[in-house]
């Protein structure tokens, strides 16, 4: 089945060289060429987040960083430490630095850079899954900030001082690029120049994705399957959380649970679900487990001060980490994921590569000794807090990350000082690894830690959130930010992690999420369900809508990914980036998707509506049933709209169209002959819908097809223009065009090339 | 010098008739005078919520409840558990139950009524320390609903299924309360009537209050008042934690840091300063130690199943719990606040009485028998979380509840059948105490954990709460429940306890926390200093100008607290008290503050500004300064308001006056022989300026002051007139009127009885 699929796509596709940017993978900027200043101080590491490919050597500036937007730089090489300062202006916003609990502007807060595995993300968090070294100033001037170092970074962002910018780096060697620009697009996409493109997953993973830790046997998997299906509900992939293992050893699959692994991967995949297993980063220490032995053998893992396997315990038990830096380890995990794929995977999300440790022998014994003393004591507050914090402290505890070492180019390295670039490796692996499985097919992949860089071999999920309305509003506010710093495939749990999502909150969350490009429900143990068919039939119901809407926005979603992707541009931005108001550099619980969009989501229990503040004249297609096809103009300004539990708003901007497609219950199945435009449309409006086989590499060579739609608008007429270059699927092209005075015009084309087609004046929508 | 203030004060009052309802102790309501059903099942004990001088005694209703409000009510006499079902309709809302994490409308949350000491108020927190069993469902039809239960009870309010409002008691005795009512006030109003009136500070308590775990020392004491002082911020009360005492033991003070307490408290009284120490429920076991020896000698602590005294940890180490549920160790608790009266305290803060329990003999084996386990085990995800639940769950243990018993009646009651009176009675004890040691002075008296019943003996605080923004934004959710819950006298830690807190969030926490009866900057130990003088000079800058802002306001809060307080009513009400449009019921980011007042205060880092929304035409007071009197129309709808980090936004209703006093470095030190009244009035708008002596309780007996205050406009003029009743303090009254049209009126009088006064039309204000 699945081979049938891939040849009917690839069938479709032609050679074609009008976009030849989109296509090309051989860029080489320049630093002086796009504004971009470098320093190197001492002799940093290679952490490969620039792509070599991508850039001209930077020269070396010694310890003496000419000053310029810092206006302080102190390094104390004798304490392992470099300050940098920089004062803002009192209008100055900070935005970026990747995944952060924060609002869109930084100041105020203090951020770690640090890779932690930390599941409870509240408000005074520093740290969480990413480190994302990569903000923008914007102010009087605007300056972008790349700090290319693999260890801790803290950017106090006048947090202690209101107007000072304070960052402290745990090293003194490092890269410093200041980018400067007009506008904070422009510099966002320069800076995705330099560290290079985007990973690019199979176009089924923009379907619905299901998870929950755990689904625990086929027969589970089996019935949620079933579950979709009889529910009409669309879904293309089903998790296999860390209970499918064989006592959580990576590679392996629970014979007891799975007795026909294989089987039930390609029987699942005949009804359109792909399943996708957890890698995680810990290799399970037990006699005749071969990564195990093989990789103790080939002297594989990280080695503690001895010289010997270092040992910590997590899912597993007793486990090594795999020393992804050093590239043979690295090449070594990344083939065993063929044990996977030979079984039918097709793809893999990478887990606790931060790597989250629960404790290591040391800090048992610490906490063993603790327990020992306590005990001759009568606990007083000192005592027992000391105590708890010991047991708190077992997790995750930064001594453990300084009692393991990397084999780095030949040298041993202690684990703390490249910290950031352990997950980013991992996923590394797995892409190499894959590539050399199946160099042409695109594999889904993602991981929990990251550092930039990782975005150009897999996609990153926002890790382990909570069934908190504020966890909807956190998703909407680190978007943006997940973007500059290069991720372009990623998502949150949808519903939250931990805790319980009632049905409302299921829903409003799938309306939003409904616009990653990984959307993904997934919860932890013992928490309730909330698979979309697990409330009351109402919540299925309108969960089918939602879900049917995502697929029907798959056109635009995926077209939008891939020329962000294969031309370094941003999917998700700040309303800023777009629009340079004074009430746009505070506005984040807005943000604009893609060329023709702007989402205001409903992120509050028990909501009908909300305010929205639009910079423009947009048109509002209010979704219930992506089938309908009204909108309503807005005007510029402040607006409360009435949002129904079963309505999706979604806000096209001005001049701006919206292609829609078809839902089906997984994306190999759609059938896009039949395709809509919506449109808000004053004078001229052009889109560019592109599509490929979505599972090869061909794209690369050309292989790919696109339909370019123009609508113009002229006195009360509307004239629309197709050219397709080579899209075959597409038979029928129906257009819903509002103007900026509420008319509606309607027309519907053959999809073809066609010239100047007039569409109809059908009634003032206006009422 | 406090005698001499008081004498000042003292004299100033004389006796006055007319408002006679407001200082009536004597009412008495009846259920069907008040469209109230009681229904009392099986045989429950007396919570004392429920004021007994205020209520004919309600009849015996079987265990059979006539259905109505509830469609299904299950008693599960085996089990002890009873199961109250109310279906919902689509737009119902449900509004109250006190202290919450949640939205002001409870749909689609589940909350757990069971006073709980859990420092992390994340959004899926069900309990918090207070336990208030009072909500009403709005919809085509209004009832209120009280349940008299001393145990725990969970509501689960459409969380499970969305139309099922489910309700779990933890027994099946119990009295049952359902209003019904025209309007959410008139039943809340009628709720307050039957609970009895509210606990009434004395004035002081109205000025702002400084706190920290810990100001260490006699001179650290000082030393915060002096910067006060320096800074010229005014404050009148600083607190002391728990490290004043003497190893943590209740009444003692420790020498080595206040080598001669008594002499402090005096000399900084004579700075306009009240020392606050707090008072934890738990009594350390330590020989030699009077309360303690005293305690066990008469039997006076609750006890194990064996009968002796139940052994827990809290601060002190080891410790009994007082057994507040017998009047009798009430009373002896009570009278020890003497000790600390003796020295000159006027007030208390009551802390860890729900109660709270580090650990207690019992758990904390069981813990170190696990830990015996683990060591003998290579610790896998099972054996390693369970080691890891064991170590949190030593503290606030549920279990650890059901291991001892209060001497109730002269039955042994098991604690946690009564769990929820146990903080009630510990303030109701110090009130007790405090009435016996000297009966006609108010102290302040506020206490962490609460039931409905205790408002009536003191006020509370919100417990610990973190420096978050989010907690901003959920006391201004959560203060107009406490207030339908009968507590007037609430605020929260503001700056937020745990954690750290900007200059930033300290300005923006206070510009809302002024307008709260309890205003008190508390914050945990190590973290960082956040009093108003702890940051930049602005920042000092700006918190003098809103804590002055504070001080001008008392005429206005106090007055409102009074009559609230005295007749029953609310302070804090959501919009939809007042105003019944469809988005009325879905605000709860602006609240009524008193007669005149709407406040929609900034809860978000880094905002210059908000929408509001107005449910009718008001004037905006931006507050910098509170000598300023630039009044703003505004109209009914939507805005964006503009509000710089230095101002405090308030909204006047239309046709309410707000009467503004004078700032001084304490409360007793204000001259408010000036007064202003900024008003906004389209036709007519009346004011009842009230004030007392602020420290005795004469005013039970007539012994206050008020001016009436009367603007009327006519045409194109405004008139005021004013009747005053036997204040003396006030000497002149300056009017700023706009009127609906945004015409700007002045007047000045002298305060005294005047008729038909014309204020002067200075200049159109709308620009």
């Amino acid at each position: 089945m699945e081979k049938e699929l891939e040849s009917e796509f690839l069938n479709k596709k032609r050679r074609h060289k009008k976009h030849e940017a989109w296509c090309s993978d051989t860029e080489r900027y320049n630093l002086e060429q796009l504004d971009i200043i470098a320093y190197r101080v001492g002799n940093p590491i290679n952490c490969a987040a620039i792509d070599e490919k991508m850039l001209a050597p930077i020269k070396y500036s010694g310890r003496d960083i000419p000053k310029g937007f810092f206006s302080s730089i102190k390094i104390d090489v004798h304490n392992e430490l470099t300050y940098l300062t920089h004062i803002m202006e009192e209008t100055d916003i900070v935005i970026g630095l990747g995944q952060s609990v924060h609002r869109m502007n930084k100041r105020g807060t203090v951020i770690k850079s640090f890779c932690s595995d930390d599941s409870k993300h509240t408000p005074e968090k520093a740290s969480l899954y990413g480190a994302h070294n990569f903000f923008i100033c914007d102010g009087i001037e605007n300056t972008g900030v790349f700090i290319d170092f693999p260890g801790e970074i803290t950017y106090d962002v006048g947090f202690n001082h209101r107007d000072k910018f304070e960052i402290t780096l745990s090293g003194t060697d490092f890269d410093i690029y200041c980018f400067k620009g007009d506008s904070l697009k422009q510099i966002s996409e320069n800076f995705l120049k330099i560290i290079g493109k985007s990973y690019i997953p199979p176009k089924w993973a923009f379907g619905y994705q299901q998870s929950r830790w755990s689904y625990k046997s086929e027969e589970e998997i089996k019935e949620i399957g079933r579950k979709f299906r009889i529910n009409k509900i669309p879904c293309d992939a089903i998790y296999l959380d860390i209970d499918y293992m064989e006592r959580y050893k990576d590679f392996t699959v629970c014979n007891e649970k799975y007795p026909d692994f294989k089987k039930l991967v390609s029987s699942m995949k005949v009804e359109g679900f792909r399943l996708i297993p957890i890698i995680d980063a810990g290799v399970k220490i037990e006699e005749n487990y071969d990564v195990y032995e093989e990789g103790v053998k080939k002297g594989y893992f990280c080695t503690n001060e001895k010289g010997e396997p270092f040992v910590a315990a997590v899912w597993p038990g007793l486990v090594h980490f795999p020393d992804f830096l050093n590239p043979e380890a690295r090449k070594w995990f990344g083939l065993k994921y063929k044990i996977l794929t030979d079984m039918g995977i097709d793809g893999f999300w990478n887990d606790m590569n931060e790597p989250a440790i629960f404790y290591t022998k040391e800090g048992l014994e610490e906490f063993y000794t603790e327990v020992e003393k306590a005990k001759h004591l009568e606990l007083d507050i000192n005592s027992y807090f000391n105590l708890m914090e010991k047991a708190e402290g077992l997790a995750n505890n930064f001594q453990d990350y300084k009692r393991f070492y990397h084999n780095f180019e030949g040298e041993m390295v202690r684990h703390d000082k490249v910290h950031n670039l352990y997950g980013y490796n991992m996923t590394k692996s797995a892409a190499e690894g894959l590539i050399e499985i199946e160099p042409n097919k695109r594999f889904l992949l993602f991981s929990r830690a990251s550092t930039i860089g990782m975005h150009r071999f897999g996609g990153i999920w926002t890790g382990d959130n909570s069934s908190w309305w504020e966890h909807i509003q956190m998703i909407i506010r680190m978007l943006p930010s997940i973007n500059m710093c290069g991720f372009l495939y990623s998502g949150c749990d949808t519903g939250g992690f931990s805790n319980d999502a009632s049905a409302e909150m299921i829903i409003r969350w799938t309306q939003f999420s409904i616009f990653t490009p990984l959307l993904r429900n997934h919860s932890v143990m013992g928490s309730r369900s909330q698979e979309p068919f697990s409330y009351d039939e109402t919540t299925t119901e309108t969960m089918r809508n939602v879900i049917e809407l995502r697929y029907a926005l798959i056109p635009y979603l995926y077209s939008e990914y891939m020329k962000a992707a294969l031309n370094n541009k941003l999917i998700f931005s700040n309303l800023i980036f777009e629009y340079q108001g004074a009430r746009e550099r505070d506005i984040d619980n807005q943000i604009l998707c893609g060329d023709s969009l702007m989402l205001a989501p409903i992120y509050k229990n028990n909501s009908r509506g909300r305010m929205v503040y639009l910079p423009e004249d947009m048109a509002l297609w209010k979704v219930k049933d992506y089938r309908e096809n009204e909108l309503e103009l807005m005007k510029k300004g402040d607006h409360y709209v009435n949002i129904r539990l079963d309505e999706t708003p979604i806000f096209i901007k001005i001049n701006k169209l919206l292609i829609v497609g078809n839902a089906a219950e997984a994306v190999e199945k759609i059938n896009n002959s039949k395709l809509k435009i919506l449109g808000f449309v004053k004078d001229f409006a052009s889109y560019s819908y592109y599509d490929d086989d979505g599972i090869t590499k061909d794209y690369l060579n050309g292989y790919y097809n696109t339909i370019e739609v123009t609508v113009e608008k002229t006195g009360e007429e509307v004239f629309v223009s197709i050219e397709n270059y080579n899209n075959e699927e597409v038979k029928e092209i129906e257009f819903f065009i509002m103007d900026d005075t509420g008319n509606y015009f309607y027309g519907q084309t053959a999809g073809k090339d066609i010239k100047k087609y007039q569409c109809k004046k059908v009634y003032n929508y206006e009422r």
